[in-house]
């Protein structure tokens, strides 16, 4: 029997912030793909589109009017998934039907006037003001609720239902699952270590640099690796960030530069506008000593061997547990390959 | 303030075999989509497709000619995800950088020769023998496994890539996420009350019969209180039943019945043949004793409007928790104003 090598053999990996194990197996990549193919992402050629709802001075379904702004727009979306009013429920006490009430909001982030420009095509000042949108709506509605969920879903492969390039923030007045198990997991790490994880993760990975997709003096982008997504990253501070909010404007300008390095890797790995859903987790606003917090951001981008041949996590992956098909360090160096500068801007 | 009702106000509800919730946001259901829309399953016309490496008599991808079988067959995936000799991994002990070696192995089981009969489609008696063969392979595997994954991705959206009704089985030497949850939480359950978490959820719902899709004399299928699919079922026994192997020929005829009636139903909400994923959990082969364990099937169907458009479980689901559009009330009783039979068989 040959000696074990992750690259050959399968294997699981676990993932600290979450404790769930993810199945490698890098063999199967070889595998013919018979299955659906999605449409690529087509590029919107406009900068303004009359019938859009989130461009500047066009009016939206439910008959309001868009300002004509200039940097990000922000709006209560009209169809929230949550509501500020909603009343207390009673308390439920029988184990198989536990139900509470759930009260929250949800905004939509457009994240420029331009129709046709996604985050890495964005310039660095605009990308900053992105940044600094996030901050503003997370300090915010961080006065009445205990969580806020920045995110995008970036395109149709993502149910995003609109091409203007747009994000969202969801308020919630309960921590809702992963956030508890990002909590519950750093906590006990700190306990057991005296340190953050995920300064330390972020440490530990600069130093090792194969899973490493971008750095830059104040941030660092890496393929975890407990990955469970075929191109996934984490992108972590290199100093002590509990929260979106405690970033700095030095670091926000940095942040802003890793932001557009990523995403622009990201979108010339396949040459199209590369989907995902990305989201920001920092300390919930329950938590008063945050010393094992780290703010990140994950991106988990569906698609695994073209612009339109995606990874589905489906049958195994729902019943038993995720399943990749090419090692995180696989993963990376195909991203490390690229340039970090953007196939639309690099022409000449 | 009006009181709590949950047709009209947000809420949360816990799922006791995972420990998560689920947000329920029913008014939701009434923005308009916008997004991808889904190509309609195509129907197979043929009961035979000489270019189709599951039908009988025809040559695999790797050169095997499959035998002409007349009921299920079933053979090792040609592109498995696990192998048998993986050899053993090192322990590591750095609590950011965990893995495990993993091995397994994984066949394919076609369900009939007729390439163009999905589950309802076939008799009463031919899916009989798809749930003798999944006991077979449950029993054959556990030979030498601790972990036998049974499920079926069907339909292009759930990322199956062969329209030949199939189903698979992944046999596992170690026990995957959901099924250790589904384990911790039976269990504490049966120490806590001293019955059967899934027995007396089947009881409850049985009285109770607003969840209820499908009852037959053995077996129950509900849209569970817990539900996070739009249209999500569980499909329990209503006798003790640690395992598929433990049940009797008898139980097996009625699971056929239901099985049949719960895939009709299925396909008759938006007259189409409705993509699932869909798996067993019994008991792992670790644990000794079994109180705690009732074997279970979940269907996890994407469509949340139409044939065309599905729920995206995406940015706040991935980030957050999974969010759903109507109640589980709501989605039964959907299901429960359709036929039973399936629209294929019904014409005259
Ligand atoms: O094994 P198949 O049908 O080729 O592949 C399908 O099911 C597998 C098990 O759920 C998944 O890992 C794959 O992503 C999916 O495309
Ligand atoms: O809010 P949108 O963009 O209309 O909707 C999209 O994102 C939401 C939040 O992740 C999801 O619940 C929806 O399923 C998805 O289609």
């Amino acid at each position: 029997m040959s000696t074990f090598d992750p690259i050959d053999h399968s294997h699981r990996r676990r993932n600290p912030l979450t404790g769930d194990w993810v199945l490698v197996s890098p063999h199967r990549a070889k595998r013919p793909w018979q299955g659906q193919v999605e449409k690529p992402q087509a590029t919107e050629s406009v900068a303004h589109d009359p019938s859009c709802y989130l461009c500047s001075g066009n009016t939206r379904i439910n008959g309001e009017v868009n300002p004509e702004y200039t940097g990000t727009f922000v709006f209560t979306n009209d169809f929230a998934a949550l509501m500020k009013d909603t009343p207390a429920s009673g308390q439920s006490n029988d184990d198989l039907f536990t139900l509470e009430a759930a009260r929250g909001t949800s905004r939509v982030i457009c994240f420029s006037p331009e129709h046709n420009k996604t985050l890495p095509e964005l310039s660095l000042s605009a990308l900053e003001g992105v940044v600094q949108t996030w901050q503003e709506q997370v300090a915010d509605l961080s006065k009445e609720y205990v969580w806020v969920q920045v995110f995008e879903n970036k395109g149709a492969a993502m149910g995003c239902s609109n091409p203007h390039p747009h994000g969202q923030v969801w308020a919630n007045d309960f921590v809702p699952n992963e956030v508890a198990k990002a909590e519950k997991n750093q906590k006990a790490y700190y306990e057991k270590h005296g340190s953050s994880m995920l300064l330390d993760y972020a440490n530990k990975e600069s130093v090792d640099g194969s899973r490493t997709v971008v750095e830059t003096e104040h941030w660092i982008a890496v393929v975890p690796y407990w990955a469970a997504w075929p191109f996934e990253t984490i992108l972590m501070p290199k100093f002590t960030c509990p929260r979106l909010t405690d970033v700095n404007p030095e670091q926000r300008a940095d942040l802003a530069v890793a932001l557009k390095k990523l995403t622009s890797r990201y979108d010339n790995l396949f040459q199209c506008s590369f989907p995902y859903s990305m989201g920001w987790h920092g300390a919930p606003n329950n938590v008063d000593n945050t010393d094992h917090w780290q703010v990140h951001a994950h991106f988990y981008p569906p698609l695994l061997r073209s612009a339109t041949v995606r990874k589905f996590m489906v049958g195994y992956e729902m019943m038993a547990e995720p399943q990749r098909d090419l090692t995180a360090e696989q993963a990376a160096a195909r991203l490390q390959e690229l340039s970090d500068v953007h196939y639309n801007e690099s022409a000449g």
